[in-house]
């Protein structure tokens, strides 16, 4: 039941274990790691070999019903205090990406609604939950596939930017969705795919996500965006979110922010992807969403061989804002939103709450 | 003679023969190569061992001399037929930038005149031209370094592309040159240096000449340009140049397009540093300079070993071109020309047709 169009399950619940594909061995390697321990997932998380917003949602929820069964008391009270305490290491794991939070919230609430009626019921009440955060952020998917491929005209050729298709999400992807159902709709020409320094997500997940599908994919450096967008090679560009602020602001893979004025100034329609699940109503602006730093050596190397002289200093966050001006419109599961976002993500604030548990 | 202030010299002729260093396998080992035949240093331009605009052209001229050192006869025609043989070998080995034709012309010219005086003389004569347009142009960089130097404010941060420094030169380098003046003269706060992908020579050449010469070097991916700008981490950019138009249309390094908007848009100076060789009055606009496209192996590999999913295509231009409306001053060992640029070019004229014999 998990299978999704052409691609690969990033993450899944199969026989009381988390299994999870290495995002970092790919394309290179196809290792899925199965574990039934909650720390394994984080550190995934933390590692990246398990990314994207929607699927670090999933993965979370799943990682907090392996916690709560290595817990063998059925003493409410430390069935509580562990789960806190994991909730408490998974979130620490990744400070942008919001659904991260959004999901341990969502299982901490069915958590403490069914802890009453004892362990066996709280733990199953956690993973139907948590299996239901996958197969909605699966439909999801689907929902902002149709929604995002409506508003591409056909020829259309699309710019990229990291990763956002199945491995990113449980379902066949975000803005990658979007790409791959316009694709199956005759639509779509062609896609450029960012490779997305420093970890090239563009390079070794898209550009295999895409061209498993028979999508005719260019990769191209993340520096070429603006010629290609002066040509007119790429008349539309998608990407997905990992926050999206109350206004519309958006974090996403540092270089989207670059992308996004580079969009404006040409006048080429900017489109982000996201499940309402990445929409933040507690998050006034982006000045708000804090910017993970990662470490310099995702720089100084590559393929873990050193690629940059000795001795010099870095700077690597792993995401930037774009404020929600160079933002043409926001593909959700429940539909377009369109500028000012502050109204329209408003308009949608008991769908979002409802997500938002 | 040829040493310069901390850096490297990048081609030299010594003995009679030319000696470079393998731009290619820096900072990891630094290799240089002797060679008496020009087709090894038609190769090397070809390869990016030696590259720069400005080196290319040193090296192009003193390839010049080892292919008249190599024609054995004393026959003036028989010398002319090998000189335009080996000069529209060398022609073909990079088609952007233009000090690569302007070294070729000056030595022709050279070579013309002295001809009817014997093979002895024409071949003194090339190499007295090869070994000025050496010193001319440390010379340049020495200026244009004051000229650029003079722009900057106290505690300024700089953010550049690619590489521009003594690796790129006969001298200092031109963006570079103006960097390291500004360290000496205690004006410069830190350096931002773009990766530049996809050789990296931001991370293998530019880091490492800078940090030899204890500037504070941040290196961060190409794509962080916008978030520099925006948070005024940077708040001057400074680029080289391979070719530019009488209208002040620059061609340089893929990305640097992408950067000069984003400096547009945040309003930060975007300055260009070039010799007067690097400015082509025969090209009217950007639109008539020829675009290289390299191999796509340039994205796909890095050191050798493969980084993007098999099966994906790639788009890898060298170059783009940065309108006119871009730049806020051409800095040149003549002086600073400013916009609008068809006009500051057209009165500095007399002295770049001197430049170009």
């Amino acid at each position: 039941m998990n299978t999704v169009h052409h691609g690969v399950v990033s993450v899944d619940w199969i026989d009381g274990k988390v299994r999870f594909i290495d995002q970092t061995r790919l394309p290179f390697e196809e290792v899925f790691v199965e574990t039934g321990d909650y720390r394994v997932v984080g550190e995934a998380i933390r590692t990246l070999r398990i990314r994207g917003a929607p699927a670090i949602g999933v993965a979370s929820a799943f990682a907090m019903v392996l916690a709560l069964q290595e817990e063998g008391s059925t003493d409410r009270d430390a069935l509580h205090r562990t789960f806190t305490a994991a909730s408490d290491y998974l979130s620490k794991t990744r400070p942008t990406a919001v659904n991260l939070f959004w999901a341990l919230n969502r299982v901490r609430v069915r958590l403490e609604e069914c802890l009453p009626s004892g362990r066996d019921a709280a733990i199953n009440a956690v993973l139907t939950e948590a299996l239901g955060i996958q197969r909605e952020d699966r439909e999801a998917c689907r929902r902002i596939a149709e929604y995002g491929a409506a508003l591409l005209e056909h020829g259309s050729t699309v710019l990229t930017h990291c990763n956002t298709g199945a491995l990113a999400t449980a379902g066949e992807g975000t803005a990658q969705g979007i790409i791959s159902l316009a694709a199956r709709q005759g639509k779509l020409q062609r896609v450029y795919a960012d490779e997305t320094r420093p970890l090239l997500q563009g390079a070794r997940l898209t550009a295999w996500e895409l061209t498993r599908q028979g999508i005719e994919t260019i990769l191209v450096t993340d520096s070429t965006a603006g010629f290609l967008l002066k040509q007119r090679m790429a008349d539309v560009v998608i990407v997905g979110a990992d926050r999206i602020a109350a206004n519309g602001d958006t974090a996403n893979k540092i270089g989207t922010y670059s992308l996004a004025v580079l969009a404006y100034h040409h006048e080429v329609p900017f489109y982000v992807a996201a499940p309402l699940s990445t929409i933040d109503i507690n998050t006034a602006s982006g000045d708000e969403i804090p910017i993970e730093e990662r470490g310099g050596e995702e720089i100084t190397h590559i393929r873990n061989a050193r690629v940059a002289a000795e001795g010099v200093s870095t700077f690597a966050p792993a995401f930037d804002i774009t404020p929600n001006k160079f933002v043409t419109a926001i593909v959700t599961e429940a539909g377009i939103l369109k500028p000012p976002f502050s109204g329209s993500i408003a308009g949608m604030r008991q769908m979002i709450k409802g997500t938002q548990g």
